[in-house]
């Protein structure tokens, strides 16, 4: 997602500290620091409007969260949320997945929520997707051993390909769903894209995998 | 699939011990004897009326493949296909899949079909589900080293079931798709309860999966 250039948004990112994490590679291997407790972290990557990590902190207190998001414009809309929760428990973070490796040390991160990322449809851009080997690689690299990724989307072809792309990296599947909204899952909370495919009747697939100790 | 029982069927299917395998405790680590030939075995089990293997027996000649079922009242439905047909590379068994370790040698077969397999949907009853991980253990051995399942059904439980059945045995997902019939799959061919399922406008999940060598 990438909105309309907002040239004040750098500034406005820069003014809430408290929400924005600043410099985050200092924080590698000491997250504590910033959360003040050493409660389990969980990120959610491409977090866009916020919508989704917002209401989680909200309803698990005892759980840290940290929104990530690549683009300015985007992520501001998150911050006026957090704002307006004043939430102990939830950072936002202004950066690119790639590169999560010089922020997180391994076992730094307990979970990672991936919802409806960017399909790139196109097999010539298939690396871009963020269920991509390399992007396991990278999330691997910060979890905790064990660690799980739950996963949400709307793309049918996203969704396949992501189940081999775990699959083949040797992760386990522990629940899969592929009719989120008509199942039995309680407790589902809705992220902005969610809403807006599933109120014109697109099915939600959605899944848990884990890393497992090598 | 049970149907009206038939008291003449056991007659008619011994019979024709050219096409229903009389004794395959005989054949064990020797089907070569039965196909006259070493071309690779595949097996459809709960092959009912026997349309998906008389097709692919058709389509394929240098592989040779056994239709499954439990049922008399069903399988004779498919040895008069077979009748008619007369394909050499086509058998048929009349077993309970829970035996098949009676009948095959480890390697003895190359490739396992399951389609539209029983879905026992109450989670009490999991067990007699032909993905369960005691039915998987039986394919893996009779099947080749890195012998694979293709598994097509449109029970949306089922397959949310096998695919995290087929994880937890360690298994790899080489391929799958969550509405066959509007993907790019070519060439393939229906079985009965695919034509009926599809013909309602049920999406059909199909997956490739296979045994990792240990
Ligand atoms: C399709 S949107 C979904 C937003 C939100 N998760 C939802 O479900 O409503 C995907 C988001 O991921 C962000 N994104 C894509 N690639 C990213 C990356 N490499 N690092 C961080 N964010 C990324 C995009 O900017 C976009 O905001
Ligand atoms: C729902 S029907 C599907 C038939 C066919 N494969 C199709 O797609 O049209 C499932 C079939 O599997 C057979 N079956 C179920 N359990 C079996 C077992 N343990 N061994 C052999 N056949 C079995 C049933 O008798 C039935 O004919």
């Amino acid at each position: 997602m990438r909105l309309r250039n907002k040239p004040w948004a750098k500034d406005r990112l820069e003014s809430y500290p408290q929400y924005v994490v600043a410099k985050p590679e200092s924080y590698k291997g000491n997250w504590t620091e910033v959360f003040g407790n050493d409660q389990p972290i969980h990120i959610e990557i491409g977090t866009g409007k916020g919508r989704f990590i917002t209401e989680m902190a909200k309803a698990n207190p005892h759980i840290n969260y940290i929104g990530i998001e690549v683009y300015k414009s985007v992520i501001v809309i998150a911050l006026d949320r957090l704002i307006e929760e004043d939430l102990p428990n939830l950072r936002l973070m202004n950066v690119n997945a790639v590169e999560l490796q010089n922020y997180f040390a391994k076992g730094d991160v307990d979970q990672v929520y991936l919802n409806f990322s960017d399909p790139w449809p196109k097999t010539r851009h298939e690396k871009r997707r963020l269920t991509y080997k390399t992007f396991l690689s990278i999330y691997e690299n910060i979890l905790v051993d064990n660690g799980e990724i739950h996963f949400k989307t709307d793309n049918q072809g996203l969704f396949e390909f992501s189940l081999r792309s775990f699959s083949e990296y040797g992760m386990l599947l522990k629940y899969v769903s592929l009719d989120l909204h008509n199942s039995s899952y309680e407790g589902n909370i809705m992220t902005e894209y969610e809403e807006k495919f599933s109120s014109k009747g697109f099915r939600i697939y959605r899944c848990e995998v884990q890393f497992q100790k090598k």
